[in-house]
């Protein structure tokens, strides 16, 4: 909540229309009425679904036998449309509301939160692309969960390259297509959670373009829907195989093979061709749903640490006069250990809520000011992506540490946030993927104007760490410098970029790390200053807001200074990539 | 080879009376048809143990059925006494060979290789602590391999800590020992490789000082050793689960009891409660053993990757008029992370490479010389093991980001190598214990004399390449960087360290990060300059030694540099870590 309202900017939210429901109070006791719904239904089922895992059969896919009662609970309470829209059913919040309850929903169970996660790509893309008709059709169902969605992208042929897509779509008489192909990694593309699933596809019609410009989207539903609502025959549409993965074993991974049988029923949505813009719709949105996986996962690895610093006993305190051992928070290298995690998920957290407060507030205004505001969610889009899915990386890998031997062994339960979070870097655009968005899309927006503003933002921060006094002063510091770096290396991609693509997109990944660090760095520079000025009118918990202090200023001093390694990786050009080639790349 | 002859000096080795048979012909064809063994026989066979794991059973532990004659080939070719004594069957090469081929057998096959690997640390312990008669009895089926050893210290409330052991050893009349007691985590405790395994066990005398003064090691065999060498009763000690881990899945993980019916019989090995000095014999080669695993399974994972990287088509290549899709090789994202592991991993062999040959040189050589080369080997041990193994994470982790999807996927055999590696940089001493020896005990040894010594030897080497010419400037410069960072942060350590001994291992592990990002990049420079001669010289490929050059600049350029940001963590001190409590750490 403090995030929210400090970075995520509630109240400034509730005085839309669109937002005027989401006051303070309201959302206070949703956000803590799904924490606690969270811990108690889905958190206890997470470490018996890692270990159980799925049983795929021809028939269909089974889940953990726990799992579909805490799913239907999940659909009882309500949680699937927090932020959907309300005319068909949802509850209408923002989506820095939203952020807090995936975060949640996906700390206590990241397999199964999956599920609801694809159903709300294809709710978003069904509100912005489907017809009323289709609205009527699914979105109710959608919303309440009665029934999931997927998203249907990739094929054998095309995972980063969608424009590869070789799944046919034939146009019938009847204004319906037939679709035939393989999809592979749809999550959830079959399960026995719901009675129906409305799986959004993207297919080829005959003819069309080459690439992504001929990609049409689809609605496939594993059961047709007759026209009273009620379920029909089952389309022709089967779940092939299961993966074996490295996590989110709870989380069926489907090879999907269309139209074995003749072709499935499918319904164009919005225009042929028009496919790539309806995915983009559900993208954006699952991109920064997956970028708090990275931070949901983190923190509850970070909470597991924790727990486990205070309790175990070993090796003894320096400068102590007790003879026994202590517990290992004690040592200096176990603080370190917590501090980076704690600063760190802080930081994500305050990225991720600024990121989706700006989608609410493109979404609450009008005109020039929604524009702009869309433009700083998308170009901050990649970046809460991957830097967040990076960072989960280096903090579930922390937890584990802390844990010690106990962290490698599974009943511990650390070592399932450390496999599950893995995938977070790679799928909805693999990493990669978004540090070329960032720099090949999103920075040349208005000619590099959205990165100026940002920027120019972040520096009247500093301007107001200063003027707090000296107590903030080292973040100031450190986080101008790390605005320095972010500067330089952004005029580099925008005076380089245009003319030598190759080189800007070598630096790609290194200018999203560094630009991750300085959001990041910036957020919980705010929430500092926010827990300053609280602290100054004698407001709240002392403790708490001390330490929102201390954890900034272990961030500045400490980790904002890696920027300073980045920067040389950013500007340094392709040209090194490229001396060796593969043959001589093997002989090592 | 390459590194072998340039950082492992070999040829000034094979010079000296002990190693006299380590001609480089030799240790050329031993390390070709070592690595050509591992190859056909332990890497067949990787994947199958992941997945078909090990069966516990009150009678044993069964590893998979296709492990028992793999290792039996291994024992029928010598590989285990390739560095043991000559006097007891070994062969007697040098480490630097040893780390060769352990690396070799790491990356083919990461369980199967702990048997062998653990063997190893008895077999050193056994040799400098072992009486004659221990050494007739034990040695010479140990160093065979016909025999297994293992490594017994931690116990439930005794882990980093390994003074809290409680493990009883009860003196008898006959001059043995009754031991009783609970280990875990014990690699291979318990297998059926072998007809017989050596455990080597810490326990306490009763009336033994506390803590680490009053622990002694014994020898507890699995089954007792008749006078003729011929086994006798099983001895009472028993396996009494295994543990169910993240990775190494076929590597038992064993807790062991011992006692159960009177007491283990035991053998002490040298003096009572001198028990601390043969662990730290049997630790120091096993540390290094460890740096390797993640050397090893880095390298394991990298050629994957760059397999996978040169046949997955994805992606148009920029500024190419092909119309088809590229294989991601192409993409300058994707040869980054190449380079990055590649010259990481050339990096870590260096440094893995010179650790050895300092040992080498302490056991060949004699006096003042001897010692300073020992102290060499000492001050670099936790260097070695603690890098190496958060390197072997980031590389491992970088080659399942190559395979995007299909990297978490089981299947295509990367996410084992990730989930292996993890093990390396907890075990044989968490890396924070590492970094902790290395500021609390190495980098006071000669008052801080060793690492001002090695600071000048890598100071000569930016000497050298500065006259080599312009190609190598920047290596020149990036590295002279490199080691003013590490010569400023061990100052900063050792003015401060003995009086505030707490701000400095608060610095430790991005101290040790430090050290190690410097050293790999000293190692992998002097490869560049050696690469440089032979290519003025004439001979070799030319491909491959400009390779050589390539990767030693791109380190130097892109990641030499990260060390700027790890200086300001070394020298912050430890009070921001100690200014938030437990309580308020949890309320994030």
């Amino acid at each position: 909540m403090f995030t929210i309202r400090h970075i995520g900017r509630i109240e400034e939210l509730s005085k839309s229309e669109r937002y005027s429901h989401a006051d303070i109070e309201t959302v206070g006791a949703i956000v803590e009425e799904h924490g606690r719904f969270m811990n108690e239904v889905f958190a206890p089922i997470n470490a018996l679904g890692d270990r159980v895992g799925l049983i795929w059969s021809p028939d269909g896919v089974t889940t953990p036998a726990e799992f579909k009662p805490a799913y239907h609970k999940f659909v009882e309470a309500g949680w699937q449309g927090v932020a959907a829209e309300t005319q068909y059913g949802g509850a209408g919040f923002p989506m820095v509301v939203f952020a807090a309850a995936q975060e949640f929903m996906t700390a206590a169970n990241g397999a199964l939160s999956m599920c609801p996660g694809l159903t709300i790509g294809a709710i978003e893309a069904l509100e912005v692309w489907g017809s009323e008709e289709q609205k009527e059709t699914y979105l109710r169902k959608l919303t309440t969960g009665e029934w999931a969605g997927t998203m249907n992208l990739t094929e054998p042929q095309a995972g980063s390259d969608v424009g590869l897509c070789t799944t046919k779509a034939e146009p019938q008489p009847d204004g319906t297509y037939r679709l035939s192909g393989t999809k592979i990694f749809i999550s959830f593309g079959e399960h026995d959670l719901t009675e129906n699933i409305i799986h959004l596809v993207l297919a080829r019609i005959p003819g069309a373009p080459i690439g992504t410009k001929g990609i049409s989207l689809f609605i496939v539903p594993k059961f047709l829907v007759n026209d009273d609502g009620s379920l029909g025959e089952h389309n022709d549409v089967r779940c092939l195989s299961i993966e074996r993965k490295m996590g989110i074993h709870a989380s069926p991974t489907c090879v999907m093979s269309y139209g074995d049988d003749g072709g499935a029923i499918g319904y164009l949505v919005g225009e042929e061709n028009q496919g790539m813009r309806a995915m983009f719709t559900m993208m954006n949105a699952a991109r920064i749903a997956v970028g708090i996986q990275g931070l949901a996962m983190g923190d509850a690895a970070y909470q597991k640490a924790l727990d486990y610093s205070r309790t175990r006993l070993q090796g003894h305190e320096i400068g102590s006069d007790s003879a026994g051992p202590a517990p290992i928070i004690a040592h200096p290298d176990v603080r370190r250990m917590l501090l980076t995690m704690r600063s760190q998920i802080e930081a994500m957290r305050a990225l991720i809520s600024y990121n989706s407060m700006a989608i609410d507030m493109a979404r609450s205004q009008e005109g020039e000011s929604a524009k702009r505001w869309q433009e700083l969610g998308d170009l901050l889009t990649p970046v809460s992506k991957a830097w967040c899915t990076d960072l989960g990386m280096e903090v579930t890998s922390a937890a584990v540490q802390v844990f010690g031997g106990m962290g490698y062994v599974e009943e511990s339960g650390v070592a399932q946030h450390f496999r599950d979070a893995r995938i977070a870097s790679i799928y909805e655009g693999a990493n990669g993927i978004q540090a070329m968005d960032l720099v090949g899309r999103k920075l040349p927006i208005r000619m590099g104007g959205v990165v100026t503003d940002l920027i120019a933002s972040m520096r009247s921060t500093v301007t107001d760490l200063r003027a707090a006094g000296d107590h903030l002063a080292s973040i100031a510091t450190n986080l101008a410098a790390g605005i320095d770096s972010l500067e330089s290396t952004t005029n580099w991609i925008l005076t380089n970029g245009a003319a030598h693509p190759v080189d800007a997109l070598a630096g790609a990944t290194p200018y999203l790390a560094l630009f991750g660090t300085v959001a990041g760095g910036w957020g919980i520079a705010q929430l500092a200053l926010a827990a300053d000025a609280e602290l100054r009118a004698g407001s709240w918990d002392t403790a708490y807001l001390e330490a929102k202090i201390t954890s900034a200023r272990f961030y500045a001093e400490q980790l904002l200074p890696t920027t300073a390694g980045y920067a040389a990786q950013v500007t340094s050009g392709a040209s090194v990539l490229y001396e060796v080639d593969g043959d001589t790349l093997a002989s090592i």
